[in-house]
C-alpha cells in the first residue's frame, strides 16, 4: 500500500507516512473525506491554518480500469462550510498513485505573501518559490511548468480566483495537451489552495515502478468487459462521444427542465443555438475536436476542443453545465461568447456552474442587462484584473445576490444549482437538497431515471419515488469517487446487472481481495455518513437540506414546484 | 389598548388590527420577536416578501416614564440569518404611542423600483411616491422631511446603503434636532426597508389624544422615584452624561480588553487620543453639545453633538462603540477621521459597528493601509456612490473578510463583534457567543460586574460566573427591551433592590396591572425563547453559539483565551 505525503506550507516541510489504520483501503473520496472528518476541526475558517486540501487517487487509479483516472479533492469548503469533494480528469490520479502515493495533504498555511509550487517525483518532494507565475492564469502557469519539467506531467494549479481565495475559485488539471480544461470546480477549493500559498502542483511519475497487480489475468479479463460495457451503452459509447455532455442541452430543454433566465421556465427559446448539435457542427467546420478523453484511460472521451470563428483554439472540455450557466441561465444565446466566458473561468480557475450563476444573479441585480455576451465577458474579466467586481462574481451566486440585493438566488447550502430545475427533475432536486456537498447533480444524477430512461424510469414532475432514486444514487456515487472512476460509468452500470461485480472484480484483482458488491455499497454509504457528521458538526441541520423559497413558483411549461417537507426529505440524513 | 397597522408594500394598502390575542400586553422587542416567530418563515430570503419589519415601541412608551422612549424594530436579519430585534432612540417611539399605534407592520415587497415615503399620522396613514429622495442621505431626507412635514415629527429613513441591501445598513432616525445620529444599527434592518422600497416613515402625532393612564397618581410616585435613581447613580447621573460613552475608552482600554487591531491586543497605545475625555475637550472647545438625550424623556443624556476644527457641526450620537470600530481596531487614532466616517454611517445608513469592523478587515487584506483615516474615509464614501467597493464594505465585516481572502473575522452569527474582547471580558463574550441576536454587547452587558462593578463582582478573565452573569443579563435586557427602556437603566436598576420593582410599578399604574418582578423576568425569558426557537427554525444550533477560531489565540497583555465548551455554553440555550 502506498504512503500519506503531508506537506506543512507554512514550515516548507514535508513527510511521508504510513497509511494509518483508520484510512487502510480507502481511496478518492472516501479517503478526503474520512481524513476531513478525523482531522480538520469542523467550525475553523475555511481559509485558516486548521483546513486541509487533500488529493487523494481512487482505488483503482494507477491501473489499466477503463476511466479510472480521476482525482478527488477535498477540504472543508470556503463556500458552502461544509465538506467539500471536488474530482476531475486529468493527469495527477494516475501518476500519484503510480508513484505510491494514496494522498497527498497540504497543511497549515504560511503567514506571508510567498507562493509555492510543489513538484513531486520519483525521487521525491521539493516547495520552490512560484515566482513569475503568481498573478498568472492557468494557460500560462501551466505553458511554463510543461516547458519546465516535460509535456505530459500532471499539473494542479490556481489561476488568479484561487490567489484572491475567491469562493468560486477552482483548482484546474492539465489536460492531455496541457491546457486547463479539466477543474476541481465546485466549492471553492482553489481558495484553499490559494490560502496555503501554493500555487501549483507538479506530478512526475516518470521513472516509477508500474503498480503491483495481485491477479493480473483476472484484471484484464474484468477490464475488458468493462471496456466493452462502456462502449456498448447508447450514452457511453455513442452520445457522449459524439456531442460531449452538451448532448443534454435539447434533452432538458425538451423536457422542460431547462432552467432560463435564473429558474423562471424549463425552455429556453435560444436552446439551439447552444445545443451539442450546434457545438459539434462548429467544432467539425471550424478544425476542432469533438471526442477526446480527460484522462488516460478514458475510454467515453466525451471532452472536446472548440475552435473560434478563425479556427483558432478558443477552450476546451467545454461542458452542458457550463453552456447552461452562461446559456439559457443568462439568456446569453451566443455559442463563441459562451465558450470564451468558459475559456476564462479555465484561465481564472473559477467553477463554471458557481460563476454562470453568479452572471445571472449580477443581470437580475442589473449589474449588466440580461442577455448580453459581451457584457459578461467584459465583468468575468475583472477577476483577472483582480478589481472590486471580480471578487463579487468571483464569490459566487449568494455573494453577488447579497452585494446586489437579490432574493432570488438558486442555492443549497449556499453552492449554485446546476443546469437542471429540481421541479421538473425532482430526482437531481433531491439530491441538491440533501447531498453534503451543497447543490450537486454530480453526486446522485437523478436526471437517469427522470429523464434519460437510465436504470429504470421515475417520473421527474411527481414526488414518487425520487427521494429513493435520489438515495440510491448518491450511495453509488459515493463508492464511484472513491474507486476513481468517472461518474459517467454509472450510465452502464445502471443499466447492466454485470456492472458492479465487475467493478468489484477490477479492485479484487488489483489487491488480493474478495470484496462483495455489498461491501461496496456499504463503503458508500459510510462515505456519505462521515460527510454527513461533519457537516452536522459544522453547525448543519436539516433546514440546510431545503430549497430556497423562489423554488415554491411555479415553473413552466410543466408548472411545477417543490413540495417536498422537510420531514420527508430528513429520510436521506443518514444511511 | 392600540391597534396593529399593517402596510402592503406591494399593493400600496394599509389596514388597522385590533391586537390579537397571541399579542396582547406586548411591546417593544416582545411583540416584535413574538410577531416574526409568528408571521415569518424562517427560511425566507430577508430580503424576499415573506419578510416582515416591524417596528414596536414599548410597553412604557408614550408615557412620562424616564427613558421610556426606545423603539424596537424587528424582522429576519439579512446579516445573521436568525431573528432581529434593534432598537433606538429618536421621536417616532412616543408618537406611535400616542396614535394607539401598538406595532407598524410592513409586509411583502414591490416589483419594482418605485420608493415611496409612508406618512402617518391621527387622521390616517399614507404612501406617497419618494421622488427626489431616492439616492439621498439620511442627513438631507431628514432635513427634507422636517420642512415638508414640521420641525418635531418623527423620521425613520434609508440612506444609500438601505437602498442597496446592504447587509451593514441600518435605519436612522431623526435626533431631537432632526439629524440621522440615533440608529436602528445592527443585523442589516435598513437593507429589509430597502428591499420594501420604503424610503422612509414620517410619524406625526400633532392632534393625537393623550394617552390614557389608568392611575395618575400611582405612576406619578413610581416615576418621580424612578427618575431620581437614574440621577444618583454614578454611571447614569454622572459618568454618561460628562462623557457620553466614550468615557469607556480609557476604562475599557485599562481592563486590558480594548480590541485594538482586529482584536491582536487589549491595549490600544493611542487610547488617550480618541477617549472621552479628549472627546468632551475638543467638544467644549469647539461649540459642541456633551450632554443630549436621544428621545424626549431621557433624563441620561449621554449624547451629544462634536463639531469640527473649524466649530462646524460635523457629527452627533458619536458613541464609544463607533469610536473603538473607526479608532483602536482599525488603529485610526485622529477623532475627527473617526468623527467622519461616524457621520458618513449615519449619512449613508450604516451600522457604525459593523462597518468599522469591516474598514479593519480591509486593512488586513491589504485593501488600505492599517491606521489610515483617510484612506478610510475615501474607501467607505464608496458606499455613497452605489460602486463595487462599497457594496463590500457596506455588506459587513464576513463579506468583507470573504471578499479579501481574510480568516480572522470576529463575528458570531456573522454579526461582528463590538468593542470588548470576548477573552478579557467573558462575561460579554458568553453574550457574543449566545444571544440570539449575534455579537451583541447590548444583550446581555456583562462588562458591568466584568469591569464596572455594578451588579457584583465577577472576574472577568476566568470563566466562573460568567454564563449565569450573561444569562441574567440577557433575561433582564429582553424585558427592558420590550418596556421601551433605554438599557443604561440597567445600571441603576443593578444596583438597586428598587429598580425593577419601580418599573413594575409604573407598568401596573399605566394599565391598570398587577405584576409583580417574577412576571417582568418571565417575560424576558420567554422573548428569549421566541428568539431562539425561530433560529432554530432557521437552522441555527449550538455550534452557531462558538466564537470563531481565532479567539484561540492568547491575547494580551492579560494573554486570556476563549475557553467555554459548546458544552458548557449550550447551558443558555433555552431559559
Amino acid at each position: 500500500m502506498g504512503k500519506l505525503l503531508r506537506i506543512n506550507t507554512k514550515e516548507k516541510t514535508f513527510g511521508f507516512q504510513d497509511v494509518p489504520k483508520a484510512y487502510a483501503g480507502l481511496g478518492g473520496r472516501a479517503l478526503t473525506s474520512k481524513m476531513i472528518l478525523d482531522e480538520v476541526p469542523a467550525n475553523c475558517h475555511a481559509l485558516g491554518k486548521s483546513n486541509k486540501l487533500i488529493f487523494a487517487p481512487g482505488i483503482l487509479a494507477g491501473s489499466p480500469a477503463g476511466n479510472s483516472g480521476r482525482l478527488s479533492a477535498g477540504a472543508k469548503s470556503p463556500l458552502t462550510g461544509g465538506i467539500k469533494e471536488s474530482n476531475a480528469g486529468g493527469l495527477v490520479s494516475q501518476k500519484l498513485a503510480k508513484l505510491g502515493i494514496t494522498a497527498l495533504v497540504l497543511e497549515d498555511k504560511p503567514q506571508n505573501d510567498e507562493y509555492s509550487i510543489i513538484v513531486i517525483n520519483k525521487d521525491g518532494v521539493k516547495l520552490i518559490p512560484a515566482g513569475d507565475l503568481v498573478g498568472k492564469g492557468n494557460y500560462a502557469v501551466m505553458e511554463s511548468l510543461w516547458k519546465t519539467y516535460g509535456k505530459s506531467v500532471g499539473v494542479l494549479s490556481i489561476g488568479q480566483a484561487g490567489e484572491q481565495c475567491l469562493k468560486g475559485a477552482s483548482i484546474n488539471q492539465a489536460d492531455m495537451s496541457g491546457r486547463p480544461g479539466r477543474a476541481h470546480g465546485r466549492g471553492g477549493l482553489g481558495a484553499v489552495m490559494g490560502a496555503k500559498k501554493i500555487k501549483a502542483i507538479v506530478v512526475d511519475d516518470k521513472g516509477a515502478p508500474r503498480l503491483e497487480m495481485k491477479n493480473p489475468d483476472a484484471f484484464k479479463a474484468a477490464n475488458k468487459k468493462w471496456v466493452d460495457m462502456l462502449l456498448k451503452h447508447p450514452v457511453t459509447g455513442q452520445g457522449l462521444p459524439a456531442l460531449g455532455t452538451a448532448v443534454l442541452v435539447n434533452v432538458i430543454n425538451e423536457a422542460g427542465a431547462f432552467p432560463t433566465k435564473n429558474f423562471r421556465t424549463g425552455r429556453f427559446e435560444h436552446a439551439q443555438d447552444i445545443s451539442g448539435e450546434k457545438m459539434a457542427e462548429l467544432i467539425q467546420k471550424r478544425g476542432g475536436i469533438t471526442t477526446e478523453g480527460c484522462h488516460p484511460g478514458c475510454v467515453i472521451k466525451c471532452s472536446n476542443v472548440y475552435h473560434d470563428k478563425n479556427g483558432k483554439y478558443l477552450t476546451s472540455g467545454f461542458e452542458y453545465e457550463t453552456i447552461w450557466a452562461f446559456g439559457a441561465h443568462t439568456t446569453i444565446k451566443n455559442l463563441d461568447d459562451i465558450a470564451m466566458l468558459d475559456r476564462l473561468c479555465d484561465d481564472f480557475g473559477l467553477d463554471t456552474i458557481e460563476t454562470g450563476v453568479a452572471i445571472g444573479i449580477a443581470m437580475e441585480g442589473g449589474m449588466i442587462p440580461w442577455g448580453d455576451g459581451k457584457a459578461a465577458i467584459k465583468l468575468l474579466s475583472k477577476v483577472g484584473k483582480y478589481a472590486p467586481e471580480g471578487k463579487i462574481i468571483g464569490n459566487g451566486a449568494v455573494f453577488t445576490g447579497d452585494a446586489l440585493g437579490v432574493d432570488r438566488i438558486p442555492v443549497c447550502k449556499n453552492q449554485a444549482f446546476p443546469a437542471y430545475d429540481p421541479r421538473s427533475c425532482k430526482g437531481v432536486g433531491v439530491t441538491y437538497a440533501t447531498t453534503p456537498m451543497g447543490a450537486d447533480h454530480t453526486a446522485g444524477y437523478g436526471v437517469t431515471a427522470n429523464i434519460l430512461g437510465v436504470g429504470g424510469t421515475i417520473d421527474p414532475q411527481k414526488k414518487t419515488g425520487n427521494i429513493e432514486l435520489s438515495q440510491g444514487l448518491q450511495i453509488a456515487t459515493a463508492a464511484i469517487d472513491a474507486a476513481g472512476l468517472c461518474l459517467f460509468v454509472a450510465f452502464a452500470v445502471l443499466d447492466n446487472a454485470d456492472g458492479l461485480p465487475t467493478i468489484v472484480n477490477m479492485i479484487n484483482a488489483q489487491y488480493g481481495l474478495s470484496l462483495t458488491p455489498d461491501d461496496v455499497m456499504t463503503l458508500g454509504k459510510s462515505i456519505l455518513n462521515n460527510e454527513k457528521e461533519f457537516n452536522k458538526k459544522a453547525g448543519f441541520t436539516e433546514i440546510d437540506d431545503q430549497l430556497p423559497e423562489m423554488f415554491l413558483e411555479s415553473f413552466p411549461p410543466h408548472n411545477t414546484t417543490w413540495d417536498f417537507s422537510t420531514k420527508e426529505l430528513s429520510k436521506t440524513l443518514s444511511f
